[in-house]
């Protein structure tokens, strides 16, 4: 049998993503699963459906809700909170950051670091500035890292996981997806996700 | 202080509400909430944003999901659950019968019995026959409340509860709203809506 396992697809613009960013490693090693990772963009998809920004741009009340709501669920996970401006943020280069990392051990650090620097304190994390200094912090090979993401190889990776999530149906973010080939959606599903990966191990 | 209360404003055409109202009265009776039963039509709210039916049918991606995640959900409550043909339902009788009975000691039984025929058996809910049925079975009196619902007063009511929706900031169902003026959005958000009117009984 083979070690439980969960794919953790996020986007960094996603405000719930970084609800659950910031607890799924604590909760996938308390159940014994192990994560793989999966940056990427929700532009494209919700460009097909004729969006040109986030939904919560596109229906005010919606909007308006989400942020009294990510207001609410902040506090009951005692996670800092700032709404970013301008929403959303361009999160391309740190989503191919995020590839580069994604079968190392700074993976979680930097994800973490990525949403709290942008969902705890405002800060604007599409700056490459900011992003190398991101590396720099948690130890990565900041410069190598940030030369293999202007890599046509790494562009390309990243808009192929863009078609891989469309094809596993996935339409927002964070979703959770098992190797039977379970789809859950949103931070509310992350607890269900992990129970329904460690009951279907593949 | 006044007794806790919460507002459950539910749209019988929405797969989520069925997920709510068959648990609402329980859940806060339990907590010794009081519920205020707001039945109303997203149709005009969704409209407004152009859309001319369901974003589960608008997004196939976001529909194909929501079917199996209703199923999981089901199970995990332990209600039947069948996919109602066509959805969504018309359910704008059914809710003129809710604002009818919104008072009285049928509410309940009411919204869950025409609920479990649309979500457990895939019944149409449409038809005027099968709701004074409903009405029968729980002992309310039929045919005073179908004449009623087809007179200018209730569709006028109804309508007006729609406006009242929408100057809350509701754009979904179901939808609670506390008496401090809070509003939690989608089943996922009943147990902390209920344990908010609690801690804050107005």
């Amino acid at each position: 049998m083979t070690k439980p396992a969960i794919s953790f697809w996020f986007e960094f613009a996603s405000t719930y993503s970084y609800l659950s960013a910031m607890r799924i490693e604590t909760l996938a090693r308390e159940r014994g699963v192990d994560i793989d990772w999966r940056p990427f963009l929700l532009g494209p998809i919700f460009a097909e459906l004729g969006w040109s920004t986030s939904p919560f741009n596109l229906q005010p009340a919606k909007g308006a809700y989400m942020w009294r709501d990510m207001e609410r669920q902040c506090e009951r996970f005692s996670l800092p909170f700032t709404h970013p401006v301008p929403f959303p943020q361009n999160g391309i280069k740190a989503a191919r950051i995020a590839w580069c990392l994604r079968k190392s051990e700074w993976i979680g650090s930097f994800v973490r670091a990525v949403y709290a620097a942008e969902f705890g304190q405002g800060q604007d994390i599409s700056d490459a500035a900011f992003l190398a200094c991101v590396l720099v912090d948690i130890g990565a090979p900041a410069k190598n890292v940030m030369q293999r993401i202007e890599t046509g190889e790494v562009k390309d990776a990243l808009r192929a996981e863009v078609e891989e999530a469309k094809r596993l149906g996935i339409f927002g973010a964070p979703s959770f997806v098992t190797p039977d080939g379970e789809l859950f959606w949103g931070n509310d599903r992350l607890d269900e996700a992990l129970d329904w990966a460690l009951r279907h191990p593949g």
